[in-house]
């Protein structure tokens, strides 16, 4: 991170966490809008806040009901005799605002909006979700929603249902933000058949105020949070989030479900929440650089809460595999394999052990197949075996039923296994189990107070195992950095920009004023002539020594090669001349003479692997960086990875490993490999150059030849464009 | 098909078909060790077939018992008075070979052979199941088996429940065959809870006679079966595999999961079936060229047995959505993009249909986000109207519960929109459901005798969508065929490559045998010369014309560019004889000077877009043709398709279509697109080539210019290995 992106000082960042504690361990708790109308969001509240057995005080606050569930109401906010520490709000949008005013005049610190009618409704409602934000924060009030259902804390202490959804989830490690009602309820109601522990639920809503950031910040902090998972839909301050979510990422795994992938699923996005669309790319580049685990659908998100919250992370990818029946196996080991984990081979001691009380038929290989009649004490044995093998880092049990009633007794087993692996071998390598029984499928696991996973699929339990790996590998590196480079120029490459800028307006800079631009960032760029005529491009050509690359300078045509402005090797004069002409005649043919400002005369370059690095600006997340293997073969199969600026030194490392094609890179079949430093040194200047630059709205070095190691890389073309 | 491929004549079929009635249809099941013990797999298969209420006789056959479970034991196959059309056989291995020469005394025409310890132990197993496949094919008994678990036929006139678990599925058309035990017992455990009705279920084992394919052929026939679904570890047969399931697909979607797509998952799968592995790229061919739709996991399989049995099939990929929450809509509509469906915009006349009804809140787009306090009557005018709609083609309903008492409600609205949808227009589209209600999770929807499937997953709907209408695609498509091509001379080609495997032995073919093997196919070759000097080679260059190619001639190194063997663009004489003295200088330098055979120059060829043909032989599979662009890029990258020969036209035509550099062939970025009609002659012809020339072991034709439509193409490089 460069030092004016450091994170909010330590300050800073206590007092607005601390302006959320209200919402989580509130006293006393005032539902504006409660109502006696059992089927009333107002009267659901407070049988919430009263079923979750809430430790404070509940205050009905109505204006015309004495009484509301066996409470007192309150007339008004201002009626209420003692302070209030948290308003939960449900009344028709019209009157959210005066009852904000009544907020801030009662002092209340912290509001819940459920009231929905704001910017997702459109133009009207965001004008007054404007107002509210507004109003919110000149009175210094924390804002959670409109347009949200509530919140919870499950702390045994208080015990809070600020919701209107009766379901209150058991208490545990997972603290949860849902950008969607409907998908939020799902998680909460599913929690307990899953044996899925929350700290925390937020209902995030519209987030007019307090925003996921702010809760990550807030989770970070709170020592019931293991886990924090989020369901969004948009991610507003990707920049801000970034820096927060790399720093809590590192303390606490973050568990992401973000929709709108694609353009249809963003269109189905903006039509509910009004917010603005993310580019999946940066999304993928965002997350990795932050280590958040990306879930690919709401089983899988669960699916790794609880694995996550439940287990140890595994010290490597070695998964070993038990099973009562060769399909579930095959279908685990497959799917561990696609996920780039390992099932390693048993050493022959472990397989002489499980010979030693495993049936004749049982497979001793890894996966172990217990076979399907297997006795609770074999289930005991095998996996107590296997878990405390040398050779795996992390256990998947799969069970299928085939008699209805083994299932307890091989639970039994299975549970016997791991307390006596645990108690022999410490609680190093996490377990999973994949339970597939019709009739018992809600079966929990706890051994010793420790919850074991449980999943209906083979393919889950591999999955999960294979995020947490990825996650240990990412929190074990060392943090990355932006390297300061004592010999750019960032004022001369601003001042080429900024002059194009003001004196032609937005568009691509000429080959001169680029070439200024990547001279000022020390970025290697070919050498080479503009020639207007072709007499001097030949005698270009022949100063720089045949063969010569001829290059159409445009600064309006970008895709030079479309119109056939690119012509490699030639030879000698002659040849020059002709494609001199060539050119200039096929510009005149298309009637764009205008926009050639001649030829640009280079070295042919014959070695090296061709690449190509890039930075486009995105609106929201600002600069993204690029790289990916040059020439139009790539360019079609899409091998192009993404980082945001700034990049740090470990991000440009792998970025450099993430494209397919990297193998050509490290020297593919006997060809040479490339300087990977060196490629790597001009993605961090050109990450440094439009992190510094806004000038520049896209810059495109295409290709960059990266020359065996030691050698360095050298950019062939290059376009930049300001705007 | 080529005629020597062509299938079975009918009553070849039709004999081998009605082999299996005794299976499916028996008037009395033998049960060979009937047991008294309710814990042994003997008692457990008279109580299944008891449980199922079977219509025929249950004979138990035990030497001992008396009675087992009220029925009069027989001692002996020989001892039952009356014919025994099925026996199903739980006796130790030891004995099983002399209870199948009883079967034969007493005229058994079918056996199911419950017992394990044969081919998937190991050796000794694979030998005692080779006597007992030579026994029932000398007796002509069909067998079922061995290591299965048994065999049902939901039949209301039958009712046969011949396994060891006593679920028994509800009736409807989708039958399964399984490989695994275990999968095929969560399968049909499943099958209740998921409403999913079925015809049969078989329990393969180890298919020591009964295969899979058998099976395929008789539900073909079967008019109670609707779907065929079969989870598979290894395709044994692949060839007439093809050939069936091609001609059943086109009757019957079948749908497959295959297990073992990753050498570990294949490791594991031979672990304990002692089967072959297949390459999962020939796999994907096979099913591509079959219409098989191809499952991920279990669910899905399940998921997709449930669609195509209760749903008719999409006539396109038009999407509706409706829920009740946006999340979930998104995800929904994510899904459907990425799965290859639209989510078209709804007609301004239907949005203000559903505006006149909805709540002022509600999302008129598509998706249709009736919000969560829709009322019952609201869900029917919504399901109605967008089921009604003329631009979808489908409609996917979400629903996540928000209060567990409006479950019933919206479930009924629900129904009654898609009841008053199909009395309007009929049952045209389908329909699929997601159900997120906790604790209300198994509701099945049912509507005039149409079930609705109802998936918990919004992905897993968009998923069984995209299926369904990929597979309608292929059903609706004309079969293709392989071409017979006059001009060719297969004897010729056939010839060269037998003399030179009889002369020389297994290995590559040299310049000039590769050259007519592939003048005898018509396939166009780039004219070049070998020369075995300097001199030589700068003549046949000037012969040729510059500039030109020069390229290592060797039978021995394959991978000539790995040894600086590849050199492009040579402007004249003085340049081929350095080119040759360099190549010639590496080889010496290498130590391989024996393995150059010269140098073979050529024209360069500077237009077209360079492609590969190759074709490889897999030991089950037989010949796999591969195509994909050429270069090593592509390589690296890996955007290499392939199918099965032999190839027919629309073989050939998809395969082209389905790489990810298509978009190259198609004329990119103002290049000029390629002859795609001869690339497909030259797949066509290699195909034909090696279908007929068992010999040759590999081909690659690389790169293969495509050059403008109406140009042809021609191949620059080629070698064809035999053995």
């Amino acid at each position: 991170m460069t030092p004016d992106d450091a994170p909010a000082d330590a300050g800073e960042r206590a007092a607005s966490t601390s302006s959320l504690l209200p919402f989580f361990r509130p006293q006393s708790v005032a539902v504006v809008g409660a109502s006696r109308d059992p089927l009333s969001i107002g009267y659901r509240l407070i049988e919430s806040l009263q079923g979750s057995r809430f430790a404070g005080t509940i205050i009905p606050v109505n204006p015309n009901a004495g009484e509301i569930a066996g409470l007192r109401a309150a007339p008004s906010l201002s009626a209420i005799p003692g302070p209030v520490d948290l308003a939960v709000i449900a009344v028709p949008s019209s009157t959210v605002l005066s009852i904000i005013d009544d907020c801030a005049a009662k002092r209340v610190p912290a509001a819940i909006l459920i009231t929905a009618g704001f910017a997702e409704t459109g133009e009207g409602g965001a004008s007054l979700e404007a107002r509210l934000r507004e109003k919110v924060r000149r009175h210094g009030i924390r804002l959670i929603g409109p347009n949200c259902f509530g919140l919870m804390n499950t702390d045994p202490s208080v015990r809070l249902n600020a919701s209107y959804t009766p379901a209150f989830p058991p208490p545990g490690r997972v603290a949860i933000a849902s950008e969607s009602g409907g998908l939020g309820l799902a998680m909460v109601g599913a929690a307990h058949r899953l044996n899925l522990g929350l700290s925390a639920f937020v209902s995030v809503g519209n987030h007019a105020d307090v925003s996921v950031i702010d809760l990550l910040e807030y989770w970070e902090q709170d020592p019931a949070t293991g886990v924090i998972v989020l369901y969004l839909e948009t991610i507003v301050e990707p920049r801000r989030f970034r820096l927060i979510a790399e720093r809590v990422g590192r303390r606490k795994p973050i568990v992401a479900l973000k929709a709108g992938r694609t353009r249809t699923g963003q269109r189905a996005a903006g039509s509910h929440t009004a917010a603005m669309a993310n580019d999946n790319a940066a999304v993928d580049a965002l997350f990795s650089q932050c280590g958040i685990v990306r879930a690919e659908t709401l089983d899988e998100l669960l699916a790794l809460a609880s694995g996550l919250s439940n287990q140890p992370l595994p010290a490597g990818r070695r998964a070993g595999i038990l099973t009562n029946s060769g399909g579930p196996g095959v279908l685990c080991a497959d799917r561990c394999a696609a996920e780039g984990l390992t099932v390693p081979d048993l050493s022959a001691r472990t397989m002489s052990t499980l010979a030693s009380f495993l049936p004749p038929m049982a497979a001793l290989g890894n996966p172990v197949d217990v076979i399907g009649f297997a006795t609770q004490d074999q289930h005991a044995r095998a996996v107590e075996t296997l878990l405390t093998a040398d050779v795996v880092d992390a256990l998947i049990v799969l069970h299928v039923s085939v008699r209805a009633k083994d299932n307890g007794p091989v639970a039994a087993g299975i549970e016997q296994g791991i307390r006596n692996a645990r108690r022999a071998a410490g609680r190093e390598k996490p377990v999973y189990i994949c339970w597939m029984a019709e009739g018992d499928r809600d079966r929990t696991f706890t051994i010793d107070g420790e919850t074991i996973p449980a999943y209906p699929l083979p393919e889950m339990a591999a999955r999960v195992l294979s995020r947490a790996a990825a996650y240990e590998t990412w929190r074990r590196r060392e943090a990355g950095r932006a390297p300061d480079f004592p010999d750019i120029d960032l004022a001369a490459a601003r001042a080429l920009c900024g002059k194009a800028l003001s004196e032609r307006g937005p568009g691509w800079l000429a080959a001169d004023e680029t070439r200024g631009v990547l001279a000022a960032m020390h970025v290697p760029l070919a050498e080479g002539q503009v020639a207007t005529t072709g007499e001097n491009a030949a005698a270009a050509a022949g100063t720089i020594g045949y063969p010569v690359a001829v290059k159409l300078a445009s600064r309006r045509l970008v895709h030079k090669s479309d119109v056939g402005g690119v012509r490699l090797n030639l030879m000698d004069e002659r040849q020059v001349r002709q494609v001199f002409e060539e050119i200039r005649d096929r510009m005149k043919k298309d009637g764009t003479l205008d926009d050639m400002d001649g030829v640009l005369v280079q070295p042919m370059i014959t070695e090296g692997v061709e690449t190509m690095i890039g930075a486009t600006r995105d609106p929201l997340f600002g600069p993204l960086i690029a790289f990916g293997l040059g020439g139009i073969h790539v360019e079609v199969l899409g091998d192009v990875r993404f980082r945001l600026a700034p990049l740090t030194d470990r991000d440009a490392t792998e970025l450099v490993k993430e494209i397919k094609g990297y193998r050509l890179l490290e020297g593919y079949r006997g060809r040479q490999p490339a300087d990977l430093q060196a490629i790597e040194n001009v993605l961090l200047r050109i990450s440094r150059l439009v992190e510094a630059a806004p000038e520049i709205a896209e810059l495109d070095l295409n290709p960059v030849f990266a020359l065996p190691p030691g050698q360095g890389c050298l950019v062939a073309d290059a376009r930049v464009k300001v705007g």
